[in-house]
């Protein structure tokens, strides 16, 4: 363990030995060190439903070979090498994908091929790709109010009057306070409803019951890119209402035994059976790199056609500019937008992205064909140097990739 | 729904709508009606991790084609026919093969081929069969005293002078009573210990510590079978002790993920993270077909061997039919005897199986080459007519199949 390297969980001695005699504290289980080992065990804190992988084979990819280690980051103005990068910011697991092919795969902190990671946020992503299936068939139609799938919406202030449209771009003027660390924020309540924070009563009446008590802001829907986890939560509940059918047995469906993963995911329900679509998402690294390598190929991979290319059109080049360019993300991607649960940058490749707390990345760059996927376990929900200094540093993978005449004329 | 079928979970409105409007009592989620829905959802019940398949392809399974609908059981003198026998007994799952080839494979009560379903104490068999790794390289010696590996088990009056033998075997002279239905048995105090009851004292302190208090019954170790749960998940520790890693992940090192599983198993962890080997596995239908189809081949699968072969023999001719002779279940086999957390027959096929409560079974036919697995949702832990008219039936299945010359000579 170098300078600069975190400990691990056994390093820490976290659920080490027969019994351990250090458990995770159910508390504090996705803060620092704790969730060094929680995020590689959600299953074993909170409760999982499966989402299965089906019956098929799974897709093998194929491993090239390429150096990464002359890629840098630039740290506030100094370089930093690509393996500084991810010892600094807490990685478990990193993969990079070119033209489907694994070029570098690395594992940290107990971490492994086989070993499932929480997604966080990420997880709005793979919600936001589903919900294409469900537009392209008509069932859902994003102009339609909230309250035409979820007629118990009316009753709540934030939603009454917002349209599908406003969940999924996350522009609902609603009062959502997404500060992790202020014990009086909707989120931190959001969080109790999900199951993951033990018992109380929001969490008995689980997560469709909290978003029925979202409060109103003072500005029209639409106008302003308000980043709120509830509203993905929103969205598994059209999902399920449409579908009629539980969550995780849609997703399955219509995305995972379709992507020839080679493991079933895990997603966290609340203490109803409902779905925590905003964050709960457990996939190992290929399987999620597979995810993102189909986002990539036009939403196709395994010869089917799983989210419709319109869709992923309109993810990478349908949103809006307006309402996310008074907002901090503009300082980064002037031309940026917040689409369908996705990042779109704006920038010259044409890449977006997913990004969930404590540091968890999916990096699409449809020029040089690249896709990557960090998991980490940082302390903090939200640290912001962390955050741009891993940005910065899976671009610069992205961008080392040459285009070739092949790449260059798609 | 004819005459003597029961309803399923989506019949009986358990987890049905968006928020479900009936959701599993955790008090009693493994009886019957609420068991028809938890018992395939095990993840959202009680805390799982999982037991990984590992990165290599699933072993394809030959699917052959077998008319089963002129086998009947006997049920007190009547012929019962085997559709009516799976209805009747709450079958959520059945399989079998023959000489690995899927002959028959049955789905009910809204369970399908990717679906897992909890084995209650067929795992016990499970881990009987990994025990004989660590026999085979040494690291156990069931002639050894279990204090030998666990220093903390002298506090134990019931098993401080036990040896690994006695409780591999079900021999300890243990004061523990395995009556589910009697809230002061030992039985409900383990529950509680593993965490499937909810919250209490002895669940925070966890299986492991619930070990070290039981007690002594005035009769020498080694005499009587006396069946006891407990006794499993002292080998379970005994393995995590042994092999100085958490028990999930030596399983699946050393058999799941050697077997070609098309999926991760689950397995139910106690508070502490210690696992709940005595009934907690979570799999699919054909993945623990897969297992019994090793057991059958010697303990050879996916061309590894995965357990060794003297074990296996071990299990289906080394036990010792004294301690069994005295017990009820020498009225139906009178040679058989209980090794190695299996049950051997001792009856002219040398069949051997494993069976949990509620309607869980693995039944094995070396003569005939048949592996039968059927899963459950029973109302009661243990209903003996059902469980009586089961077996039954999955002998007459198992000596429906002809001998062929090739069987002969084996």
């Amino acid at each position: 363990m170098g300078p600069g390297t975190p400990p691990t969980a056994a390093e820490l001695g976290i659920m080490v030995g027969s019994p351990p005699g250090r458990v995770v504290d159910l508390a504090a289980w996705d803060k620092g060190p704790d969730n060094r080992w929680a995020f590689q065990h959600i299953g074993e804190i909170v409760p999982t439903a499966v989402v299965s992988r089906g019956g098929d084979m799974p897709r093998a990819m194929a491993v090239g070979d390429e150096d990464l280690s002359p890629v840098v980051a630039d740290d506030g103005g100094s370089a930093v090498s690509l393996e500084k990068v991810l010892r600094r910011t807490y990685t478990d697991g990193f993969i990079v994908l070119h033209r489907g092919e694994i070029v570098c795969e690395r594992y940290f902190n107990g971490m492994g091929p086989n070993t499932h990671h929480l997604l966080m946020s990420v997880s709005k992503s793979v919600v936001g790709a589903l919900i294409g299936v469900f537009v392209d068939d008509g069932r859902i139609r994003p102009e339609s109010p909230v309250v035409q799938y979820l007629p118990e919406m009316a009753n709540s202030p934030g939603y009454a009057d917002a349209t599908v449209r406003h969940v999924l771009d996350m522009t609902a003027a609603i009062e959502f306070s997404e500060e992790y660390d202020e014990p009086d924020s909707e989120v931190v309540a959001h969080e109790r409803a999900m199951g993951w924070r033990g018992g109380s009563s929001v969490a008995e009446r689980g997560l469709y019951a909290f978003a029925q008590t979202i409060g109103r802001v003072d500005r029209p829907h639409g106008d302003l890119f308000h980043y709120a986890s509830i509203n993905t939560d929103v969205l598994g509940w059209i999902v399920e209402r449409v579908a009629g059918r539980r969550f995780v047995d849609v997703m399955s469906d219509l995305v995972w035994s379709r992507l020839g993963a080679e493991h079933d995911a895990l997603l966290s329900v609340d203490h109803r059976g409902s779905a925590v679509v905003n964050g709960g998402f457990c996939m190992t690294l290929r399987d999620l790199a597979r995810f993102g390598q189909m986002m990539l190929d036009g939403g196709r991979a395994n010869e089917t056609q799983i989210v419709p290319p319109e869709w992923i059109d309109d993810i990478r080049s349908g949103g809006d500019n307006a309402p996310w360019r008074p907002t901090a993300y503009a300082e980064v991607w002037p031309d940026g937008c917040y689409r369908d649960q996705w990042y779109a940058t704006g920038d010259d490749h044409g890449s977006f992205f997913a990004i969930g707390v404590n540091g968890q990345h999916l990096w699409i760059d449809p020029t040089t064909r690249v896709v990557i996927v960090k998991f980490s376990s940082q302390p903090q929900s939200v640290d912001e140097g962390m955050a741009a200094l891993s940005l910065r540093a899976l671009e610069a993978v992205a961008r080392s990739f040459r285009l070739s005449e092949v790449d260059a004329s798609r």
